[in-house]
């Protein structure tokens, strides 16, 4: 018998077809699928979506969360088609909402739509399918002949098939001539039983450190009810502090119980607020350090507590728990 | 005779010492220069800064200049030492800042102290000075034996010596068995006679789109005086209009004469609003496409020209002008 796979399509480039107006999604999942030929798979579709990417927003996380959750079972596994724009997001934001995931939950797309002979959506449909029946429960981004860790997965490049990469983190498998290659060790196993748990916040801001920035800027987030900031700061986690104060702006968001997560706008390698006086000053004032998450997860993760109505030091010491392989420790 | 060379020390951790507050910037130009041993140059040291990179601000890029522009004459080149975590952004705005350059005007710094007996301190200097002496003018950062165009520079790794990349432009030289062996073609050469245009306007600030983000953001940066706005965007340059409509939000910011540019939060290769729909209807709002720029460079290039007192419509031309290699138009 044919291991099953649930596949949930949701749109992206990879159900693309041109219109007047750009490349819009249009494809069904059945349509995706039958570009691939016979499998040795018995796939079931669901067409739950038909958006860009880029417009997949905090209630879709949700939604899609809910369709894993419900549907997933009697499936060896379940791969979503989403467009790449934010799917580094969603499957960060699914492996909190899903915890405890039984099954492997595989999201995939493509730089350039089905419909051409030279996508590579064929090759990711097909390594997020194997993935699925691999029996490695958790959230993961098949792209590129590669599997990563949903909750490392940052996407680097705009165009060239390798759009992502799995940052401060091994990646999960590689396809190569043996089939699909699992590294050493696997991530973490979910402890179960898989829980839904869908609450979230989104009123999080993730702001870029430039020099001359307003620490004004802070205040403004404060006064139009966000609740919880993501900075990415300089080098390893380092905030101004002359001239324009930007830890006592911090400082005051988070005695005003407004959580805030320091990460670095490095793209690679830990951040660490211990190692320069512009960082420690930040630690002394009650920033969470975002250790060596990406800012792509530290939102999510963000706003996942504050929708769990963690206060802010209960969120604090959510940040020092590595929930599924998203953060390395010291 | 020796080939003259202009140091400025500004700080960093190249020059730190370990304090009870952690590593600070505390050496002198004169002691770098005393850690190389004999060199080939005639190099003349002034320390004209002693801070952490991550405090130096418009203050200081306009300070480090006016020294530039005013004690370079006589000079084949200057290296300026500094601290890594904003030197892409000093390098990028002193390229505004110092146009029609008739010098090589080299940044470099370390990420290990000098005083580290395997410190990255003294190859990167080296580099730097050799750079110095080439008379390629610009501005450049030369790091991990290669040398970049300043404005193509962004930092990468919080700790390896590999710190820094050329993003979306080849690298100008690299250091091999053959010495500084430049690559082909070398970055346009800045049209003279060399002008200080030191002013700018750093009201600006630095927005990375996450899924869920309240339009009521951009009102917000409009009440607290911000001046100009750049936006990583998803993926090509995707905005998202669905429910929390930010294209329209940020086309009302345009309308009000503050203008946005949008960069995709891809660290490699191009933005194309042209492409999706999503990034089409962002243009139709009148938003500037930041092409194939670093953030960097489109934070500090917003800045300069709002501090030239150009108008929305002026500064959206000048954005379609490549002014030192810091973009690619098509």
């Amino acid at each position: 018998m044919k291991p099953k796979i649930l596949l949930l399509s949701t749109g992206g480039t990879i159900a693309a077809v041109p219109t007047a107006n750009g490349l819009q999604p249009g494809q069904t999942g059945a349509h995706l699928l039958s570009m691939l030929g016979r499998l040795p798979y018995d796939v079931t579709v669901q067409d739950i979506l038909q958006l860009d990417s880029t417009n997949i927003q905090p209630e879709e996380w949700q939604f899609i969360a809910e369709r894993v959750y419900t549907l997933r079972k009697g499936y060896a596994g379940v791969v979503v088609t989403h467009g790449t724009d934010t799917m580094a997001y969603t499957a960060s934001m699914l492996t909190f909402m899903l915890s405890g995931l039984d099954v492997p939950v595989v999201l995939t797309g493509s730089q350039l739509p089905i419909s051409n002979p030279l996508s590579d959506a064929p090759y990711n449909l097909r390594c997020a399918l194997e993935m699925a029946v691999s029996g490695v429960p958790g959230v993961f981004i098949a792209f590129d002949r590669k599997v990563l860790l949903g909750c490392r997965s940052v996407k680097v490049r705009t165009t060239g098939f390798n759009a992502f990469e799995s940052v401060k983190a091994p990646v999960v498998a590689e396809v190569n001539s043996d089939g699909l290659c699992f590294t050493d060790p696997l991530p973490p196993r979910p402890a179960g039983p898989c829980v839904l748990k869908k609450e979230l916040d989104s009123r999080v801001v993730l702001i870029k450190l430039i020099p001359g920035m307003d620490p004004g800027l802070f205040r403004a987030l404060e006064s139009m009810g966000c609740r919880g900031v993501v900075i990415e700061a300089f080098g390893s986690g380092g905030l101004n502090f002359l001239r324009r104060d930007l830890i006592s702006a911090l400082g005051d968001l988070v005695r005003r119980q407004i959580p805030v997560v320091v990460c670095s706008q490095c793209l690679y390698e830990r951040s660490d607020l211990t190692k320069y006086e512009v960082g420690r000053r930040a630690l002394a004032e009650g920033v969470i350090p975002g250790e060596d998450m990406t800012s792509e997860c530290a939102a999510t993760k963000l706003m996942w507590a504050l929708g769990q109505g963690m206060a802010t030091a209960e969120i604090a010491e959510f940040f020092q728990t590595n929930v599924a392989g998203e953060v390395t420790l010291r």
